[in-house]
């Protein structure tokens, strides 16, 4: 018997144990954990990261350009609208496109040229007998050209009318040429030819009418753009090199957006501004022409040598003009004329919206864009930028379609419209959306021209996303070599950083050259720009020389630009794995303590340069160093919470605070009062600047104002300027302490 | 044998349930649910509540006052200094304290009349012989009114300057007053009587200097302040009306904020606009005096007789002024002469803030203050609130230091300098803390007078707040009656709402009269005020009569007012009951339907009142109408998601999310270039308004002088305020939507 109790009570033990076990492992929980604690501790996935640079296809991107220029499409032309409905198909592919794509329209002021009545460009003698003409098409090398949808070179909003007078050659018609020409010269009532380069478009223009010149040419001089060459066997078909009668077209404009409704998206009752409370834009007429023309006005000139710097690269030397022609030319006694038909029309332009939600944080946003636009096939401006876009949501949105994948934050993929007006449609959505913008955008990646040349990586943005650019462009390979995009950038753009050593150097989004502007000027949003571009060692042309021609084509991009396409593909890979970082980490990767350094660096520069000129009008620099440094403090103490966090493992909601503070740091540099005369930027940090000292802008162009001079008034102005941006960067320090 | 395996087997599946049953409840898992999944979705306990309404005592506040009211507390003296101390020793307490509090001082531009060379307001003849002089003190009842530290009653702001001429009564100091008097008189040269009341302090100096009238006069007429009573034995110590020397002081300026240092923080080193450029203040000398002054002059004055409107509660009939003086009068062919010394100082004014750290939010502040500087000892203004605020940190404080209670949210409490001065302690708080504030901040309590009178609760605030207002005012019972503070305050103010039926009404903030402004209508902060005020069957007092006087004492509080400081008890266990709802709740309860309540309000108005005018200069009020469409369905998505939401079960970034969405609507309204000529006026609904019309007010002013003038540019003007409210509610609709 006491046998069969023990063995029952073995029996009895085993089985309770058995069934211990299984009921505290083989049962779940009630109160289990939620399944969203997961969730909401999810990390990026290097495995997607790695899925995504491998499907990131070249060939592809080649594809994707050749449909993108089978015609030209300037914004709101039938081959832009046919753009337009290319995005739209492709993001709603079942298959391989976004959660949703819809378009959004504005109706934009816009400038076109009369197709009818071209602008015209002569020579006259003043019995108005023509001598010659400048040419109204470039030449035709392959059928593109010959398009009939190929816009005539013009300035946009150049005002129409017509202006004749003898011609003065401006050098590159900043206000200082004129000064110049104006001390032996009488310029009221000339013309004057300019090349680019040197000064915005339109200030060439603006400059020009303050001396009484009464029209404006612009041209692309061979030296600055074919590295002198200009002979038509150097030129492209035969190389990379603009054609003699290729023409840069362009926008006339200073500030971006549409220009009749400011600060408001242009829709169809949005109130506008009368036409004349414009600024910004020529106060005369004004067209671009191709060298090969120019050469012909400017080898004629009469009058004294033009200085040194003011020398391209014609076979002549540039004079300054009597104003007019020497006596011993054909053109002697002869005016230029010109005859400008431009039209401004009001027209809907689309921008193309698409998303990817996020799961776990869809209320917070990583948009990535580029304008949709060209000025004629735009192979390179903007289409090889948008041809990277298609195939990096091509490779994301088969991912999600496939359910492999979901993205932590939602992404914004846009497309903008007539951006090459001004950023126009990027400018509306900034305007329409503005508070969802500004609340939720983690940061904005911009790739318009993703290659102007296909050497090294070129990337700028706010200083908080130098870390994870360099993460990205670790992991892809560069192309024609052995080196990560990393290795190789480093060998072409570098700087010894104090804290780093030697690193490539991030620029600085100081600017407005295409739709990061609206994002970071106007909204605060970190923001990004990247491109593959030149070996600055090989040629010193001031941009590709088929820019904004009629040369841009996919035969022109494939044979000089990147041929193979992979160059293409090295931005999309490291602008993609910096979106999909951005859009998957647990913990943003922004980094306030590279910002750190990028204020120091500025502060330096400013007491190095300013320092001794405030102090003697007795206005201390000791706010701004102590803003500095307390901006230093509070990034080193954040930088440290983040070190000693376990987010996976803390409430969800430390990370986003965390989160929130590193998406919200270049808001708290806004200022919308600082620079009244400058439309839409606020950002007291990377507003654009006059000076060429690389510190704080405002403080920058106050001071130089002030010496300049001498006034009280202006000395005050560099006061407020100093405190301005003091104030800035000790609110935004304060936004990096831990709570109050 | 088989029995004793049936046994065996049964005694097996005993301990093997047994077993499960202890494996599954009684061992804890590894995996288990970590602890701050139950403190994310913590939520607002009602224990919490009731104990802090039972807490909050109307002794201790009656104690605070009598602490509080010591000594004269003027900004930037030393009883403003003890009071600084008096709030620290409080916070700081380690039984009843905040987390921690400390002081933070600007260095503000004050204006103060000379000790030892009071302002003279006299009578005097052409000969300088001086036929009488107004009094520098008011009449000592108490000692209180003896203290030397009892300032003259002056004009802050007001220039020094003599002034000579004669007497013109100008009623209440309008435009239209002076255009009616003008109409028959040449004001030139003359000293201006105004009465209080109708137009803000400075607008009647600044008015009348356009007529070039040299000096004003300020005073309180017993018609307005005393329900006609003028004679000593009925007024204060006899009953709360307003004795005859009883003068009001005050701040004579238009913008808020530290004068000299707009849109900065005024510290040290900053920037400092010269004098000359500082508007909205009496360009002429100006001086306020008591009625018993203004009698002898007022009734001694020649001329017509003033229409019905302008006469008040003297016992003669108020007459234009010759100008100057009956002929029969003692003061015949006599000047009235202003000697006005007021010096201007920059002193060092200091906020108190006080902090109790969030435990699951801490980066999301409810933010609770008060201004602490009075004119004189400040009982009602601005001490009743701060005794309330004393109180309300004491109950709090308490419950934290006791380990019973800590908040979801951080809050905040300030205790703000310089007030009245024109809001200068919390202006400069908001221009330093700008950025962090605008993040994170989810709502602002001002509580400054919080008893006028001990009839009924007033309350206002942006229309996302009523709900949370009503939730706490029904529990709290009113004084005095059996009912709640709700159904009290629906007696005497109400109106029908579409959605609810008869309910009280809350007052929108539109004006600057507390420190609530620097929050709402420059940070676009959600904001309230509340008070306990007038019967208005009962009097119709200005205010209450001792305002801004030597008798605004611990007395006159606790005799008239409030006795037995059940009122403010009310006060303080209403807002403290809507401070611990915003900081502890899981879902912030502001009502984004209520929103769109008072905005279809103001749209009904808009259209009433403006829309066939502007609809005849070609204006649509459509994309309007659209717009507040656009918010209502929103708002009402919105609403939805949180019905169908089980926040406390979900992910708390669900929660998070939906509470940013609620906490960042006003801030949609924000355009900081909607109303340059509006110091920090920026939210586009809720800022000031000159028109009647409770509409949009940049809409309403804008039509109201197109309407006027006739002229094209102020009808564009009106367009374009069109289009900024449309932009601004439809923007705000987007941030309401779900995602995108």
């Amino acid at each position: 018997m006491l046998k069969e109790v023990l063995l029952g009570l073995l029996i009895a033990a085993v089985a309770l144990t058995v069934g211990i076990l299984l009921g505290h492992f083989g049962i779940k929980k009630g109160s289990s954990v939620p399944e969203w604690v997961q969730d909401a501790s999810k990390d990026v996935d290097e495995r997607i990261i790695e899925e995504f640079l491998e499907k990131l296809d070249n060939i592809q991107i080649q594809e994707n350009l050749r449909e993108l220029t089978k015609v030209p499409h300037m914004a709101t032309t039938p081959g832009d609208e046919a753009t337009v409905n290319l995005m739209l198909k492709r993001w709603q592919d079942p298959k391989t496109g976004l959660d949703s794509a819809w378009r959004e329209d504005y109706d934009v002021y816009l400038s076109f040229p009369n197709k009818t009545n071209p602008n015209k460009v002569s020579v006259v003698k003043s019995s108005d007998k023509v001598l010659f003409t400048v040419r109204e098409r470039e030449k035709a090398y392959y059928p593109e050209q010959d398009d009939p949808e190929v816009v005539q070179p013009y300035a946009a909003y150049s005002p129409a009318g017509h202006a004749k007078g003898k011609l003065v050659y401006a050098n590159q018609g900043k206000l200082s040429d004129y000064e110049l020409l104006n001390a032996t010269l009488n310029l009221t009532g000339t013309i004057a030819i300019t090349r680019y380069g040197g000064e915005g478009r339109s200030g060439k223009a603006i400059n020009a009418a303050k001396f009484g010149v009464v029209g404006v040419l612009v041209y692309t001089d061979p030296y600055d753009i074919n590295d002198g060459k200009s002979d038509e066997s150097e030129t492209y078909p035969h190389s990379w090199y603009l054609p003699p009668s290729g023409v840069e077209r362009g926008s006339y404009n200073i500030d971006f957006g549409d220009l009749l409704t400011p600060y408001l998206a242009a829709k169809k009752d949005t109130y506008r501004i009368p036409k004349e409370q414009i600024t910004g834009i020529p106060p005369i007429p004004t067209q671009p022409i191709g060298f090969e023309d120019a050469y012909v006005l400017i080898c004629e000139l009469d009058g004294n040598d033009a200085p040194d710097a003011w020398q391209g690269g014609f076979n002549c030397t540039y004079k300054f003009g009597g104003p007019g022609f020497k006596s011993t030319s054909q053109f002697s006694d002869s005016d230029v004329q010109l005859d400008i038909y431009n039209r401004e029309e009001i027209k809907p332009s689309a921008n193309v919206m698409g998303i990817i939600r996020g799961s776990v944080e869809p209320d917070r946003y990583v948009i990535y864009g580029n304008h949709r636009d060209s000025w004629v096939h735009g192979a390179i401006d903007p289409s090889s930028g948008t041809a990277v876009m298609l195939e990096i949501t091509r490779v994301l949105g088969t991912m999600v379609k496939e359910g492999k994948w979901r993205p932590r934050r939602s992404i914004i993929f846009g497309s903008w419209g007539a951006e090459e007006f001004g950023l126009i449609g990027s400018a509306e959505y900034t305007e329409e959306y503005f508070s969802k913008l500004i609340e939720r955008t983690v940061a904005y990646i911009n790739v318009d021209i993703s290659v102007f040349a296909n050497a090294t990586l070129r990337a700028s943005g706010s200083p908080s996303t130098q870390n994870v650019i360099f993460t990205a462009s670790k992991q892809v390979n560069a192309p024609g070599t052995t080196a990560s995009v990393y290795d190789n950038w480093i060998k072409y753009f570098n700087r010894t950083s104090p804290n780093y050593g030697l690193i490539p150097n991030v620029g600085f989004l100081t600017g407005a050259g295409s739709d990061y502007a609206p994002f970071m000027h106007y909204l605060g949003i970190t923001s990004m720009d990247f491109s593959y571009t030149y070996d600055r060692s090989q040629t010193r042309a001031r941009i590709y020389p088929a820019y904004h021609t009629a040369y841009d084509t996919f035969d022109y991009s494939s044979k000089y630009i990147d041929p193979g396409f992979t160059s293409h593909q090295a931005v999309g890979r490291t602008a993609g794995n910096v979106l999909v970082r951005l859009a998957d980490s647990l913990l943003l990767p922004l980094n306030c303590i590279d910002y750190a350094e990028s204020l120091e660096q500025y502060l330096d520069e400013a007491v190095k340069t300013f320092g001794t000129k405030l102090t003697n009008k007795g206005i201390s620099m000791e706010p701004l160093k102590n803003a500095v440094q307390l901006f230093r403090n509070a990034a080193t103490k954040l930088d440290t919470v983040i070190r000693d966090a376990d987010l996976a493992n803390e409430t969800p909601l430390k990370a986003r605070r965390i989160n929130d503070q590193l998406m919200l740091l270049d808001r708290a540099f806004l200022d919308p009062l600082a620079f009244p005369e400058k439309y839409a930027f606020r950002h007291v940090i990377w507003t654009s600047r006059s000076s060429s000292v690389p510190t704080f802008p405002g403080l920058a162009d106050a001071v130089e104002k002030a010496e300049k001079s001498g006034m009280k008034d202006d000395w005050d102005l560099a006061h407020k300027h100093l405190s301005i941006v003091t104030q800035a960067i000790a609110g935004a320090a304060h936004t990096l302490d831990d709570v109050i």
